[in-house]
């Protein structure tokens, strides 16, 4: 006899990549009954519904969460504000909430402020796993799977929430990490935001000259992959880069301060000082390059 | 009855993956007699001849140079004028010189300063093709096969003279490309130089930080992508920054006007003037990533 799923039912608030591999991968794991989404548009949902992402759209939102086990945020940031003063009225005490988020601090202050005494039951996680598609088609089972998802509990949390909340997560495939909000967005800043900033900066910089074509027909392969991440969606890099405005800030400062001494390393033609430099980067690029990914535990 | 080969005799400097890929291109085309290496090490000399890369190690340069019909420069830049210098009295009226340098102004100022006469045999070029290893055991027959490769000839050449230089590159399998000297080393100051300075200097950034490790354990795709070419050869880039200093001085300076638009934009929350920077960078990444590879002609 096979064993009770561990939810028996999930609502799922944007139904893209995210939301819909979070879907199939509980779905995969015999540990949901059933799925109920909703999103902005109905042509994605009905194609969600279509693939089997989800059972069935909702209607009521209010009515949906109230007999929910397990609600996931996963629209853009900018979204969940909203989204949680509608739902909060109607979260019953047996209701947990998680999110997708790519920034935590602003996603815990927008709970604090609407979500009344269901913030405790608020779990928030940001999944580090992305793909070169969007939406609900390109959503599958095993994005998850060996992936980093980075919890940040809250003051207010019951242990045995996080619990649950952690086991969901477990059961998509991924490897659970914990910080706080604040360091977590101090950490993607640094590392994923950042990057993503200099990216687009340097292509701009470029797209704007009336001679761009005799550069862009040059570039080779280093370009290529240093502007990856260039053709990344500007409107929820705009969110995310708002939303961790201050740590972003605080990090592209160090950075302009970095290029300061690169550039006066060069003015200077110490061909010593940017040696050394370069060593340093090269030989941590390298020591991570090597790091083996981490392995989920038998 | 096979066609004479284009060339009896070609001498090169630096037997590493330029030099030793052009060898074996010549070779593999049926274009050159024989083969003579010169390098800093003997080991990597021995190397070459054992993979019959080259058929033989000089010991004598002014000698060997004297009645070869191509030598071509493929040490690191900053290592070129002394050889240049070292040749320059043996160079006889035949003798047409080359070159693999990534910057080109630098490698012609040392080359007017040096070569005399002869300078009107030098035709200047520099490969686009690079490899994640180096060495004569990396030269691969085909790595310069549908790259292109930029000359950047002089007023001093004979068009004749570029007319064989060029055809030594096509016989490679190379597109060639012309540019002027100035032309060369700006296009890749930005396209580049630039890139490869700001990806070392991201890493360096996190490298020297006390709590590293937090950092490096987050980093994901993105951020492998845009820090791929910071595990590049730090003496290397060294050089070639010094080489091309003014040109990537001016990059760098307009790169750091570009950041501090986007952190006004961040300061001021002007989400509008974020988006409209990204897109444009997007759009601009996306068309240049279709852009199918050029193909040689029949």
């Amino acid at each position: 006899m096979a064993a009770e799923p561990e939810f028996r039912k999930v609502v799922i608030f944007g139904v893209g990549l995210i939301g819909g591999s979070f879907a199939l991968a509980l779905k995969a794991a015999g540990q949901v009954e059933e799925v109920v989404g909703f999103g902005r548009s109905l042509g994605s949902l009905k194609q969600a519904v279509d693939l089997g992402v989800i059972d069935r759209m909702g209607v009521n939102a209010g009515q949906e969460v109230s007999d929910a086990d397990l609600v996931l945020l996963a629209t853009p940031v900018a979204q969940m504000p909203e989204i949680m003063a509608r739902i909060a009225p109607y979260l019953s005490e047996r209701t947990l909430l998680t999110d997708g988020g790519s920034t935590k601090a602003d996603v815990v202050a927008a709970a604090r402020a609407t979500l009344g005494g269901a913030v405790g039951r608020f779990v928030p996680a940001h999944p580090i796993a992305g793909a070169e598609n969007s939406g609900a088609a390109a959503a599958r089972a095993d994005l998850y799977r060996e992936k980093k998802v980075v919890l940040t509990p809250l003051a207010e949390n019951a242990v045995l929430d996080v619990a649950r909340v952690r086991s969901a997560w477990e059961w998509c495939g991924a490897q659970i990490h914990e910080l706080t909000p604040e360091a977590h967005d101090r950490v993607f800043a640094a590392v994923s935001h950042l990057p993503h900033l200099l990216s687009f900066a340097l292509v701009h910089d470029l797209a704007v000259r009336e001679d761009r074509d005799l550069f862009f027909s040059f570039a080779a392969s280093g370009f290529r992959d240093f502007t990856r991440i260039a053709a990344s969606h500007p409107e929820m890099w705009r969110d995310i880069c708002l939303a961790n405005r201050v740590a972003l800030l605080e990090e592209l400062d160090r950075y302009r301060a970095q290029l300061d001494e690169l550039r006066d390393a060069l003015q200077r033609s110490d061909g010593a000082r940017l040696e050394r430099i370069f060593d340093v980067a090269r030989t941590a690029r390298r020591a991570w390059g090597e790091t083996p990914p981490q392995r989920l535990p038998d």
